[in-house]
């Protein structure tokens, strides 16, 4: 089957290429630890010139013997690549951001083999506390192509940094940020609550959904600055083992989050009902937000999978770097 | 002046020796960096015998010259120095604990100088979730003593822990904690926020103000999880400079304490009125939750110094240890 493009999730430690065939089907996937903060630092040849770009040679060892293949493949990417400490800064685009808006924005660096890389800019929302993101904009609009008729729904990217993104009309209106995952891996790392702490076990749901109940319970009106003391005093008390702390340190971040969430939600609504989410990210990360979730009261949650190359698919055909066969002919 | 008693308020980092005369007066002050988890470790000679106890070592460091002068004279100790890991484990008394609880409850440890050190318990409140402290106690006790007629109070010592004590009828009847210090410390030092602050400049008094405002503010709802990502994004938009951004997250994290704390408090006491605050700890740090806790609408909020020393004198004349010449006499 005859690629037709390299899509390319370039994030801050890690590189994911993907070779895509004529109706956006991955024939070819690989990961590298090539993230913009990780790049490769020994020259070497790279179309017969030297090349020392750390950028030049991350992209030769992702994708050099696809580009000598299939000679003339567009490529296009997104993520971390795009931002200042990028290969080329890709200037945000403001919400609401649809396909079409971010398509016409992509930002093309000439690499040393003569190939264009086109870089899908992120999303800027300009409220008072201002809002980014950069490679989340493309998973939103791949959830979009694939679920074309939803509309007055929420799209959750659980991570380091989590989003969640209101979309209507096939555009992104609204995002929030929460730092849940980089706060939970300093607090556990770099905090008291470490040194008590026996992590690397298996998913303890039970202390996982103990710490969501806490966040949501009474106790939880005090916030997370101070219910995170609880993983200590339980465990003083002989009441929170060593091994459950880390998951329930987990649900109680977590809890916040949604619990927080939801109240903003109702409020911004205007109402009692919470919209549909579709959650996008690692399959062990989802099932955590699904399970707290649904103790939050969010009725209908979905996971969606290969959101990225979707995304990256549907912008390059929308920028008429590829013909969409598939679904055109 | 005739030296009365020897009062250490041993901590984790630090240990505090006072040398106090006839009615609790400091004669001298001392302090060493030998808190119980960093002790001294090298083998000497005490009072004729090898000794390579650290905590013997470093009471001999702080303390050895005033014992030989004073011969006889007693000895207490509050703080870390009574947990699990310190040098005897004074257990807990719980809620609602009183000068009169404590000082019955003193755990003496004999040294190899032959002197009883008399250890104070720290202090558990056995919630739904179990609340301890550990030296804060001790300070509470003190700045009860120094205003007697004060109730229904509360006290703050603020920290790595922040403890917020309810007192009542000269008994600590509830407490909160919240890991506010070392979640900022894990924050700027451990997360992508740390990049972008140039920290060590002087107080950004405008810039921590501005931070308790946003806690406070309808954007404030989503919880620091949410507002702490606002200091990077106002810094990626040149709203926040890079000097400014260490006191605008320190303002948020005491702004969405404070905010928790008040809304706890209303819920609690079932009125709008807050109660009178006195705060207890290092002047730089009291001076910012003082600022916080007016915008949180607390009107009545004092400082109280010597709380320590002056806790560690009352106790030890609760316990018979002393007489208080001054006040009896």
């Amino acid at each position: 089957m005859q690629a037709q493009l390299i899509a390319l999730d370039w994030g801050t430690t890690s590189l994911r290429a993907y070779l895509l065939g004529p109706s956006g089907q991955v024939l070819q996937t690989r990961s590298l630890a090539c993230g913009i903060m990780q790049l490769p630092a020994t020259s070497r040849d790279v179309a017969g010139q030297r090349c020392d770009n750390g950028f030049e040679l991350a992209f030769d060892d992702a994708c050099g013997d696809w580009l000598d293949t299939h000679p003339g493949i567009p490529v296009i990417a997104c993520g971390m690549v795009g931002s200042a400490q990028g290969w080329r800064e890709a200037p945000y685009r403001e919400t609401p951001a649809s396909l079409q808006a971010l398509s016409t924005a992509l930002q093309p660096v000439r690499s040393v083999r003569g190939v264009d890389v086109h870089i899908v800019p992120g999303v800027i929302q300009r409220s008072t506390l201002p809002n980014v993101m950069r490679g989340e904009e493309t998973q939103v609009l791949g959830v979009l192509q694939r679920y074309p008729l939803i509309n007055d729904c929420l799209i959750g990217l659980p991570g380091s940094h989590s989003k969640w993104v209101q979309v209507q009309d096939g555009c992104l209106v609204h995002f929030d940020t929460f730092m849940t995952g980089e706060l939970y891996a300093a607090a556990c790392e770099h905090t008291i609550l470490g040194r008590t702490q026996q992590r690397g076990g298996p998913f303890d749901q039970p202390a996982f959904e103990r710490g969501v109940h806490v966040a949501l319970s009474a106790d939880g009106l005090l916030g997370p600055l101070s219910t995170l003391f609880s993983a200590r005093t339980l465990g003083l008390t002989g009441q929170l083992s060593a091994t459950e702390q880390p998951d329930y340190v987990s649900g109680l971040l977590i809890g916040h989050e949604l619990f927080a969430l939801s109240c903003a939600l109702r409020q911004r609504r205007g109402e009692q009902s919470l919209p549909a989410v579709i959650l996008i990210g690692n399959s062990q990360l989802c099932e955590r937000y699904r399970l707290a979730l649904a103790a939050c009261g969010f009725g209908d949650v979905r996971l969606a999978e290969q959101a990225t190359e979707q995304g990256l698919w549907h912008l390059a055909h929308a920028a008429g770097l590829v013909r969409h066969n598939a679904l055109e002919g």
